[in-house]
């Protein structure tokens, strides 16, 4: 499905056709050629003394459905829902500590967030649609994947292929095609100093 | 400068294409409507509940040289060095608070950097360049723009046209043409468990 973000001067169209849609095409799985495509644009985010913070965990319904459900049995009821038909399913995690000297990283969370919005975007510019989570058991999965302590979890990841529109009705329906919406500019962005609206073009 | 990142698979142009360069060309500004552009891409970052905790002050060399130089005087001497020609400058913050209950967002900085990302990607789609920084004085700059305690202070951004590569001498071209390098896919990405190594295609 097709959704673009409706912003006041277009954008890149990498960035303005990416969304986090729900409802996923089960038929449709995710190749480990894809999945490396994924991590290599998620792999060229910038980060603070190009330390890569990031540390994802991979796991693909079509080649190891176990694991699979290992990590969907993290998420909570409610993403569980939707997310069932999802072939892909990723674990975000960022490195509290520098590799170059072991001290604390403060821009850990913060370059890793770029690197999984790299990766959505790869997924979206693909066909493919990803959809981000922080609805899940952190403890449970750090416990069953052994993720050491110096790693903070920060999200899980769904992706797959869009289900067809047709295909989806009722609730399901209204909630892909609902318009998209975002706080207006001048919330967000100020200009000079702190609580000075930048003036939008249409404003 | 064209300096794509090096994939063992194609990814999206608007993501290889993005890099933090140095070298900026003092002769050339950017326009409010670029302004305006570049934050429309970051507003459309995903972020959990679609709070989009990301707050980002703006100046601009060209409408207000003196509180471009303000937010110049927060940067570290090593970032002044080659920040000097960049026309726009950009304070990026975190709203550590949900806005929905005043609960503590433990997704406000990862949800920040992928904001931030969208706007560096958006640069380089436009042709300019935008390099991020950890390297400021946040204690200054929350002082000298008000910024209130609710909000971390994550990065300063640099923005403007790359200077051109035949103006470049020295340390300066040496430092523009160096080959981008990232960690092997290996060591960030790991399948089904912890520390198992997705293996790439050409591995």
């Amino acid at each position: 499905m097709h959704k673009p973000a409706i912003t006041q001067t277009p954008i890149d169209t990498t960035l303005s056709n990416r969304w986090s849609g729900r409802a996923y095409d089960a038929a449709k799985g995710v190749t480990h050629a894809q999945v490396i495509t994924l991590l290599e644009a998620a792999r060229w985010a910038p980060s603070c003394f190009g330390d890569q913070p990031w540390r994802f965990v991979v796991w693909n319904k079509g080649s190891d459905a176990t694991t699979w459900q290992q990590a969907f049995d993290c998420l909570v009821p409610g993403n569980q829902a939707w997310v069932k038909d999802a072939p892909l399913l990723l674990l975000i995690c960022a490195d509290t500590l520098f590799g170059h000297n072991q001290q604390a990283n403060r821009w850990a969370q913060y370059d890793t967030g770029a690197a999984a919005e790299n990766l959505c975007l790869q997924a979206s510019s693909m066909g493919l649609m990803a959809h981000q989570m922080g609805g899940f058991d952190a403890n449970k999965a750090r416990s069953e994947f052994k993720i050491p302590e110096q790693y903070t979890l920060m999200a899980m990841v769904a992706v797959g292929y869009p289900a067809d529109i047709a295909t989806l009705e009722g609730e399901t329906l209204a909630r892909e095609t609902a318009e998209r919406v975002r706080k207006p500019l001048s919330e967000l962005f100020f200009e000079a100093t702190w609580g000075k609206s930048v003036k939008g073009l249409n404003e």
